[in-house]
């Protein structure tokens, strides 16, 4: 088979070049754009006092994503589900798996009854905005935490027991490749999501096959390849974190 | 560790009892009440003519599926989403599920630009309402595409490439555990469907922590199983497809 | 006049064959499945404690119903009110009329402030579900009680003070029919529910031109078919009422 | 039984004062203020080229109805419809009553392919409100057809075959009485409502024991009242339709 | 320029005939008939126990309106909101316009934890709708306000500062023109609404131009012309308030 | 009086620091990213072909305008519109004010049947939201004209007439102050905002007195700041179009 070239020049298993800009909004705990290449995705995380209705009087917080997409933020312009009156079931679920991702390493019980409130804005997609959201989110969530320990407000001064991450890994043209564009995302065989931990334990794992089916084997040699971008993407938000926080509505 | 039975005494790797009723519905061309053990789910096929706009003109057929619980099916009553105004995320996630994985294995030019509409409707629920419900909902497609080469609307007479079916297993109380009753369900450690062809090759696989994560040796042993019941599902499958349709509305 | 036969051999005032099949699933306190011939409703009374916000200080208890249809139980396939997100005028009435008959039976405040909800959802359409719903749900109704007396939570063990039951009679071709199938509720010039006792008082009339006008004379003979339509049907509930109840989540 | 008067002076088979203002808007093909009592109900009846899609082709006209309450129009202010977001059961089901009951007296192919839009709105509630809309609404229609005939637009000059009136009746406190104001309604054991035509013939029944049940005597004896109110309402609507319209817009 | 005549004859500065009927409706505390020429608007103000929760414990009561037209109220009939299933953005728009204009002569204090709902239903529409529903509102607030007074609940026996009045004013073929019907509103190149006091301080100014922009100069001579108008609406208002509110639902 | 600085040392009559970062996305045809100070909206400007229904067949183009604020832009998380499932009386508001303000200045006749979606998304509030819009917006715009006429799809090579900005000022403290921030925003006496042209004749003035009501003369002073800012804002808005764009999707 003659070698095909990935279109943007990366090998099959590596990754689009990653970016944390921390503080992007000033009025959140933590707020972070994160990119993917060209998928930019805005990942705020907001304190609230209180919990929901059904989780009340249980002394625990609790933990919410909601993912959305700007009109503007795709090839061609798509509706405001606003405006349609309803939330799609594709953005239902990817809300859905975010609030599950994170709440998989937070400690509830440390936040007393108080709510973090993760939103994850699509401002650009080009393939992989879930994957992109929950890691980002992941970076605004340990800033919202930080705020909340120097606030006094957590129990246990670390509640979170280990990073997530997540990438996109699939099949396109009969090659197992890692973080797929759009271009790559659309004409692709199989479709795989998986979200980690640091330590390279699964939290979420999310296979399709688009049209064909897959082998046992392929899934493997996919995982393989996601868990080794996750755990780049986990030393990237190391490193992003380890700067200083800069600024925030109030605080020096 | 001392051996932990399960509540109804079955092997960690064995299914629970699984019946097909064909014909239960007089209107649809393929109905069939599907039951795995004590979760019941009617899926209906209904042929209609056309396709969704976005579609239209393209010579291409269309499959879609809705999934639904009553408000009975449930241990405590719940509410009706039509009542409610608005579909759930967790409803919406279902049914493009059960859609996703029955395309894979129809080939929809042989049915000229005709929709198939699958419905899952959950009649009790014990655990495993989705993959009853796609595993069901196959061999009501098949009837349905038998009732069209009947009515000789098939540009090819056998459109389906293969069986489809779906089981879910977890991590409960430490242990692999297939197609887990609601009792289990409620407690389980990690979370998997696993929807696959009667070849053994993948369509569809979701796995999720709840709570912790787990190790990817844990994601082979729970593979294995899953694979080991769709085998036995497409075995069931077959066996009641063997028998002829006992009837249907305005045909002998 | 030629005679003319009904199209399933009936006398104008026989009703279809009627059959109750209790205990049809598990989880809620009465569930029935009913058939009016092709006509099938499964009517499910569930007991939840509480009642709506305006009840609630008074001491009495509530009932209150929903009807629906499966979107396959209908000739052609309906769409789902759910997906359209909104509940339709005729599905409204419905389950306002239910409502209304069954709560002309019981006596609410020897419930306490609990609620009886009943679901009657259509699993096949064939004409008159909303009087078969109407039959099938005093049945189901009848079981939830007995479940409440066992249960010790009724002030007065009988909280029932008669039985009712519904049936659709109508002027077809000029002749009053009782029982109407789809094929000739879809071409009556006169349609009539009566909801009435097993002591032949009145509970609920709702009698409808289409198209043309009736005579007050039309009115009584249908009546007179009506009302010995449902002396019958009262002593089918009774009959099916006789036997045990066929086991219900957690009890014997 | 000691002599029970009526609140208002009223004997039982005594109509409340019956006015009919013609024209009270200009813009409608014909507009009319109802009142009964206190109850007004502002009926309009415009015309609009083209019908539903369903009946596009046919060469046949529609009738359609729409009933609403102003929320100022009862005793405790009511909320707003269109604010809470959707049409509640009783609104349904009185326009779909309003709609069918007109239909009854109208030849639809003389209209040709457009449709008559009638609207009830409610301006003051004080019971029996959706008898008067109908009545008004006979009145309006009346004058739209006029509009329609002195355009030239109908195939034939009277489409309208009868009068349509109704009025409700009830048992109140033992006795059977006629036209029921909001204070003797909101404690009747039963509820009746009739629509009629000038003729006596039957178009629609509808009676619904509250709480207790009724005999079919008691039914007897309140058709008979119903009849003899219908007739005077006919009469009165002839006497107001024998007056000129009193201008239209852009009508000398 | 050859002089152009308004096609009902007015001069520019001229309003057209203005009539108040209070006691319309015999339910609310106020409700006003408010005509100006064509345009009629029904203005009614209901007093209920109890303020939005956000406001709950200020003890402080609130004012809200709410606009809405009905569907005859207009040249073609338009579509119902309440069906539509959702209000629309201009009627929103009104609505909150309606309420912010009269919160700004109350002083809520004096009102006590209570709430003044302001309907303002439009049953004839022919410009002018918008300014027509504020002055009478003001009037229908007034009569509320007395009814509260005369009830001993207001702690302040004067909480209105002022009377509030409003008005259009518009550019129409170049000349600027007071109060417009739709038959100039739908053609003028400016279109202004002006709230004002009955002292001619201003409450609110909303100035569009329609496709064309406008000069500074034209905005004064618009202020003055409307600023004239609702000197004499204000002086109308204080006419018909100086009658006995014409008997009102169970007082004298 | 003593002198009283503004929070941000600003004069009376001062703008905020102003900045266009045009292409922020790849995207729309049009992307600036707005900023006011703390105030920053991403305003997008995307062709499609075609226009709505209403204005098919006109061979005009149509322009309309969509706002939105996330849910982490204000200093307390506000509720998603879309999860809420309507859109709010103050979005509708400002929608359609931008859409008013923009096509005020286009030749939509030049555009054939096309149309221009401006999204206007707020990422950070810090008071004059809609002003900051409707400025960044018309840059958006103009770079989505050059597109389309480097496209050679304008029928007149430059649809613009003139250039649209906006501003706050308000009556603060007594003192009329410019392009208010929250701080000042939320405790204004009057907030009036105005949309004018770069030759500084109006398009729109909305003017609005909170609790207490304002002169005629305050009205004029207003206006003396706002018309000043504007100037300032047109010239700002030349100088970022003056910079080549910095890339756009697809093109060099």
């Amino acid at each position: 088979m003659p070698l095909e070239t990935r279109a943007d020049g990366r090998a099959d298993d590596e990754l689009r070049p990653v970016r944390f800009t921390r503080g992007f909004q000033a009025h959140p705990a933590g707020s972070v754009l994160v990119e993917f290449g060209g998928t930019k995705v805005l990942c705020a995380a907001s304190v609230t006092t209180g919990v929901p209705r059904w989780r009340k009087g249980s002394g625990l917080g609790w933990l919410t994503a909601e993912y959305a997409m700007l009109p503007s933020a795709t090839h061609e312009r798509s509706d405001r589900e606003s405006v349609k009156g309803r939330v799609g079931g594709r953005t239902h679920e990817i809300s859905r798996l975010i609030g599950r991702s994170l709440r998989s390493c937070v400690d509830l019980a440390a936040l007393g009854e108080n709510t973090i409130a993760v939103d994850c804005d699509v401002l650009q997609a080009d393939g992989g905005t879930r994957t992109a959201a929950i890691t980002g989110a992941y970076v605004a969530l340990s800033d919202a935490v930080s705020w909340l320990r120097a606030a006094g407000a957590l129990s246990d001064p670390q509640p979170l027991s280990c990073q997530i991450a997540a990438v996109s890994v699939g099949v396109v043209g009969g090659r197992v490749r890692l973080d797929l564009p759009y271009e790559e995302d659309s004409r692709a065989e199989v479709d795989m999501n998986v979200v980690a931990t640091d330590g390279g334990t699964l939290v979420e794992i999310q296979g399709t096959a688009e049209g064909a089916t897959f082998a046992r084997s392929t899934l493997d040699t996919m995982l393989d390849s996601a868990l080794a971008g996750i755990a780049e993407l986990a030393r990237l938000q190391r490193e992003a974190l380890a700067q200083p926080y800069p600024g925030r509505d109030g605080t020096a």
